[in-house]
């Protein structure tokens, strides 16, 4: 066999939403991808390296399907204000100053670095308006291993005049030739998707050109959606035509189906946005942490798992104060019990399995076979080494992940993505 | 001066809750005790040792007051059920191990070695019902340094048989017992604190023996409060002729006032239960990990803080999932965000100041004067190396410590108690 090695330990993921499946054995790599899971190896494999990982967990990648690269810089801070005001205040002011080439180098690897050393093996990214900064993001990214889709932003609207593309026909020019600068650079994990921050910073006329560029390139995209009261309000004044919030992106054809879409939030999603995100495959990127330091709200993300909506979980940095995943799964059960207690007692709230599910199988069908240890899946795994959650207690392998999510002390001691090794 | 030295770096603390006050100079210890703040030390003491402390932060050390130690050997597992039914599948059967004092040593001398590691230095601690094992859990505290009241369980009804004190007379005889032991004992900074587990656990008949032993004794309490709904409804199917929750304790003269009190949770408290905390001056132990993990609800803390309640921190472990107060003070400021959305706009949520605050001055107050930087008060002082939370920019002591609350990657560097360094 070609370019194989295994993995040998306790290897756990998530088949069903809500299940933990856990083995002990040998996890095969092939060619990137996984091979198969053996108790032992079979005589056909024998001779193989093999990785003894002792009695550390061997965990799908996980995949982060929502967060701001160069809010980076100010993650943790700044939680005093609601999404609008927070924007204007904090956010516009520093992504602003992506437009020097130079501090964007340097931030993005402080970021990049730290991506590497968290469980994250793929993300979906938004970073700014400026097409050369957003590459150097990308080559970091890439030149790291992981995989990810990166945006450069598209805003023409509502935004300060220096941090703003100006017109519709400009921001066109300047997408398009980025997504040329991106063809060029044949990057090997890293792809670019349309981002147009959300429908606040976009004239109809930049949708519309964004929707031709999203057909001509078969780019996918990512954005926004209900996320706030005031924003909702806001777009339903922006645009009074749309029959509601999805469709002020939907109508330009940028709203899942052929146009493959991530939609951070979906707090207050009327009906129609919900049965129109189901119909079109939008996926949805749950951002828990976020939501409450933003002061958004809970999305129902028990109720769209449980009815077979595409959904996963999203950092949101910097709303969200931190790039772990762990960290967002644990949120997520915390949030939802709130949510239970307040809002709807109509869903039980998610469990940690639902969580582990979301971070990895849920979020990785963005990213095609991500996320489950099954034969013809990417072979993204870490290694987690949490050595220091270690007590007098023996811990089955759920309750270990749920230690790793409440107490945020493990550490990633090996990482793949497609099979190569980058941490 | 005798015993005195000085921390010298960039002193951080709260006397006024909500805002943070930030030195850079030399913190004088003297006799256990702060003896002063200088920007450069005075003449009379030149010469006494100094440790320059960096860039590091230079905290009170925090006051935790309320967390249940046997149970962080589950920590931050069974996050499944809500707290009644939490209590009879985890609790209880957990609890009740630590008859056999060999387990109680070697489970708590997990728990002393984290307790130590964090920002901690002083604690209000429920054990268990046995006597013996709680002594030891307040010797191994006590020999690292740590300040703490230390409560044995009482308990008489609703609890399993072999976790039961049996009657009221076996209770109060095993408490005196217990007392006399800690007596005799003599430990520095650990000391005894009545700890009736809450009304449920509590015959009426006990919980008078319980308050005469505390005039007896002029011994402190610990207990909890309006929690959870259906704690608050069976609170009045087993007392229905007290007012209320709280008045189930203070008619026995258990709820501030002669006997110094500390109520955890205090979520859902009718005004009359409020106003009886603040003539009482009973100390309310805030804790929204275990509010949230035990899906009990969002406690009003910052009504309660601003209306001059005596209020600090509790980290709950394990209905809490963690003994780290900057979780703790993340997620107060992050719960009383979704408080604000869901349940009550008349209070804007907290702020990291006022988080800190609670942590650090306001819990501290119940443990004498601890918990600011000003002369008198006991000298107890962490030093923080947030140095991993480090990135291109500049982020001033208050960002530095909001950083240090939600990216959780900073280190106990050194921990003084009284002046005496324990770590």
């Amino acid at each position: 066999m070609h370019a194989a090695f295994a993995l040998k330990g306790l290897v756990v993921d998530t088949p069903i939403a809500g299940e933990i499946r856990t083995r002990e054995g040998y996890l095969v790599c092939e060619d990137g991808l996984v091979e198969g899971f053996y108790d032992s190896l079979p005589g056909r494999l024998s001779g193989i390296p093999v990785k003894d990982c002792g009695g550390r967990l061997i965990l799908p990648g996980m995949s982060d399907l929502h967060l701001h690269a160069p809010q980076y810089s100010y993650c943790g801070t700044a939680m005093d204000l609601e999404l609008l005001d927070w924007l204007e205040r904090y956010t516009y002011p520093e992504e602003s100053r992506y437009a020097d080439l130079d501090y964007a180098r340097k931030s993005y690897a402080f970021f990049t670095r730290d991506l590497l050393h968290t469980t994250t093996t793929r993300a979906a990214i938004f970073a700014t308006i400026h097409p050369e900064a957003t590459l150097e993001l990308m080559r970091q990214l890439d030149e790291a291993g992981l995989g990810a889709y990166v945006g450069k932003l598209n805003m023409d609207r509502n935004c300060p005049e220096h941090y703003s593309e100006g017109s519709p026909e400009n921001g066109a020019l300047q997408t398009r030739r980025w997504l040329e600068m991106c063809r060029e650079a044949g990057f090997a994990r890293v792809f670019p998707i349309l981002t147009p921050r959300f429908t606040p910073s976009v004239t109809d006329a930049y949708m519309q050109k964004i929707g031709e560029i999203s057909r001509e390139y078969g780019a996918a995209m990512q954005s926004h959606l209900s996320e706030n009261l005031s924003e909702i309000e806001w777009v339903k004044s922006l645009c009074p035509d749309a029959q509601n919030y999805a469709d002020t992106y939907a109508r330009h054809g940028l709203f899942g189906g052929a146009c493959r879409t991530i939609m951070a939030h979906c707090i207050y999603c009327p009906e129609e946005e919900d049965a129109l995100m189901k119909r079109n495959g939008v996926f949805i990127a749950h951002c828990p942490t976020s939501n409450e330091n933003v002061i958004a709200g809970i999305a129902p993300a028990a109720r769209y798992l449980r009815n077979g909506y595409e959904i996963g979980l999203g950092s949101d940095v910097a709303g969200g104060h931190t790039l772990n995943l762990f960290a967002v799964m644990a949120s997520a059960v915390q949030v939802s019990k709130l949510r239970w207690r307040y809002v709807d007692q109509t869903e039980k709230p998610l469990t940690m399995a639902e969580a582990l599910y979301m971070a990895t199988a849920g979020g990785g069908r963005f990213f095609g076979r991500v996320g489950l240890f099954e034969p013809g899946y990417c072979f993204d795994a870490v290694v987690v080494d949490d050595g220091a959650t270690r007590n007098l207690r023996e811990f089955s392998a759920p309750e270990r992940i749920e230690r790793c999510a409440y107490l945020l002390s493990s550490r990633v001691e090996a990482k793949y993505v497609d099979g190569c090794r980058i941490l």
